[in-house]
């Protein structure tokens, strides 16, 4: 039976798991497709490190064009990651008639658009099951396991660097900036942590799930992201107090209207699964509106896990090759894209409970004070922690509110930031009850 | 554009959940497809009970001949239940070129060979997702997500009529009968609910995981199979005291050698995820080589969870059928089935770790007997509680071990269930510690 040709670009951490996968399991591949997968060509600009896997000999090379100029290669691999030059590549391979798999969440958060529309005059395919949530089969799960569900809502804990520091502050109650530490020295943050601790890479990943979910191709700007390394320890201990878990969650929902899109710091139900989720695993919680409740769990990201994941996507592309099958589902699951420019709903108008820590002086009449100022902008009070003495004349009152809109609490935080008995800036922390 | 013609067998609870959502979300299904979905007969003995959906005129049939005779349906949904008559309709269906979907794990667990190489031989697909754990898209997850992984082992509460009976009794401490009978009140268990609770049901979808997992067609008989009723609360109890809770479990594992493949009571880590999955959800953990620990977790059951799953089944028939795909993925995601009819290793081999209850003597030198017998077995003994004064002149005499093999086991047990100090039978359950 004649073998499928494949090319890699990029021989990195990820790139290396899948040349390990293509060669050392060729024979459970063969066994699934009935064909062999043959690693033709692996492109790299450092072909000199050593990598943990034994290469045939003349399988490397520093010229991307001999995997994207080799007539015989009909999936390409791009491994390479960021906009430039993954994207130069990506769209010369498609235009060459070559299959994608990517893992770049970047890019299809950036570029998707201009990448599906190129695939599609091409009629060629692009998979990207390693880009949200590494080893977790969500795109597919959202492609073509929950076609008959709206979604009502999706949450997602989608970054692992993220999930450690949080984990192991609720754990062992420390300091962002100490957990951030050794995230570092375990090398599951990078020397540069801020695309992972700023929520921007979760903001890329719900890019993606926003376009399987809803059929809408939204804009990395309209999504809300705040991250995780101004977070204090004792909101965590005050989150507990309450019942809650606080984690990085990427949201979204669907209520008949416009769609929620935002990623920031959430308290959770603590006897939710999604507050099981610890060190450096993934999950995401989809709620459709026939299957109700769905968790997807496992690594997200890491060599194997994610090279797993990247070989599933050649194996399906290599599937649809055989059977003449490109094109059978459209790159974001959806044929039609009425309304695909429809923004998500503005932050300010979205609606949600909060929890607020602020510090102020310990003198009779604050809270009433304070709790008179949230109510005239339609704030009210579902619970409420004032206690421990003065520390720097100020102490916490900490407190959780019913369902308010956000613009309310921007203006009634501002009005209360001003008062002469608030000292410092007020934390403010979303919390998630829908999770019950 | 052209629809795709559907025609349903079976109007029973899935059955009118099928129909609900191929009629009233015909706007997202075509929104996704690119074309319609018509629904276009519906064949059932009973067309006289109303269901919880408006029908257009003229769907409902007596003869099932309406639509495996028309050739205008290109896709036929098997949701009649049970051997007979399902596995004729499937076969005349196939034979008339249809395309399948059904939700019955009976007729593939006990007639899957057959039926699949009909639909081969047809050249047309039989997809199930719906016939293991629901609304959890775990076969897609096999068949496509995980093709690149072997998969070490494989653990999956897969029965929400057990799991709802175990849940109950471990919270509230309540015998099996009457947790069964309040799960019967509340519609999550049949009159007769042998099928569920002896863990039948739960091996027919073992069957379907094992096919998919290891291209291996297991006979049902192969399987070891006990179920829950024999479960006292005083061994949930003590599980709590060594810190695990006890599920019905699907087991599946190869380590190189034969699988696996057993459906019992199982003592898992408390702290682990799947001692989290309550009430009638259900849930499957799998372990794949290069993916690590993934778990899927959602709703097993009920009409619209159930329903969503075979509405994304005929979703991907109706885009193979746009773009000619039929036979892109073998039924059970294996091209080659070497090995198929290898035996799993018999339930005398496994080595597992265990829990043993005595009721013994509450007399010196007692707990020395039996764990000299015990010892003499090659079982050696990891934890002990011993406590409570006697009841009916005995004690319970409750303890762990370390790995050992089930036929030492049962040749120690039937040699202590003979001592003069050792009352009645001795309670087994085996301890999963791979779950850490």
């Amino acid at each position: 039976m004649s073998s499928v040709n494949v090319g890699l670009i990029g021989f990195g951490t990820i790139g290396s798991g899948v040349a390990k996968i293509l060669i050392e399991d060729a024979d459970l591949i063969e066994n699934k497709l009935g064909r062999p997968i043959n690693l033709k060509k692996i492109a790299d600009l450092d072909i000199e490190t050593p990598r943990p896997v034994q290469l045939p000999p003349g399988l490397l090379t520093r010229e991307v064009k001999d995997v994207l100029g080799d007539p015989d290669i009909g999936i390409v691999i791009e491994l390479v990651g960021g906009y430039e030059p993954a994207r130069t590549f990506v769209l010369e391979a498609l235009a060459a008639g070559k299959h994608v798999v990517t893992a770049n969440k970047a890019l299809l958060a950036r570029h998707g658009r201009e990448i599906f529309e190129a695939a599609a005059a091409n009629h060629v395919d692009v998979l990207y099951e390693a880009a949200v949530a590494g080893a977790i089969p969500i795109i597919r799960g959202l492609k073509e396991g929950l076609t008959a569900n709206r979604i009502d809502y999706l949450f997602g804990i989608l970054n692992g660097t993220s999930n450690y520091i949080l984990t192991k502050m609720t754990r062992e109650g420390v300091e962002f900036a100490q957990a951030l530490a050794e995230a570092q020295e375990r090398g599951y943050a990078e020397a540069d942590p801020t695309f992972d601790v700023e929520g921007v890479d979760t903001a890329h990943k719900l890019a993606i799930l926003i376009g399987l979910a809803y059929g809408l191709q939204v804009d990395l700007d309209d999504i809300h992201v705040e991250g995780i390394s101004g977070l204090d320890p004792i909101d965590i201990r005050f989150a507990e107090e309450f019942g809650y878990v606080i984690k990085l969650l990427a949201i979204s929902s669907q209520d008949g209207g416009r769609i929620e899109a935002r990623v920031h710091p959430t308290m959770l139900p603590a006897d939710h699964l999604l507050s099981d989720v610890n060190g450096v695993f993934n999950a995401i919680h989809v709620h459709g509106h026939a299957a109700g409740d769905l968790l997807f769990y496992g690594r997200g990201a890491g060599r194997m896990p994610t090279a797993g994941a990247v070989v599933a996507d050649v194996i399906e592309l290599a599937r649809a090759i055989r059977t003449g099958a490109a094109g059978r589902v459209p790159p974001m699951s959806w044929a039609s894209t009425r309304g695909a420019d429809l923004k998500p709903r503005p932050m300010s108008e979205v609606e949600t409970t909060y929890y607020f820590r602020f510090s102020a002086l310990d003198k009779p009449g604050v809270l009433s004070r304070i709790s008179g100022v949230l109510g005239e902008h339609r704030i009210s009070i579902s619970a409420v922690i004032q206690k421990g003495r003065e520390q720097a004349g100020a102490v916490p009152i900490v407190m959780l509110t019913h369902e308010a809109r956000e613009s309310d609490v921007r203006r009634a935080l501002d009005e209360l930031d001003r008062l002469d008995v608030v000292r410092g800036r007020t934390v403010v922390i979303r919390v998630e009850d829908r999770l019950r």
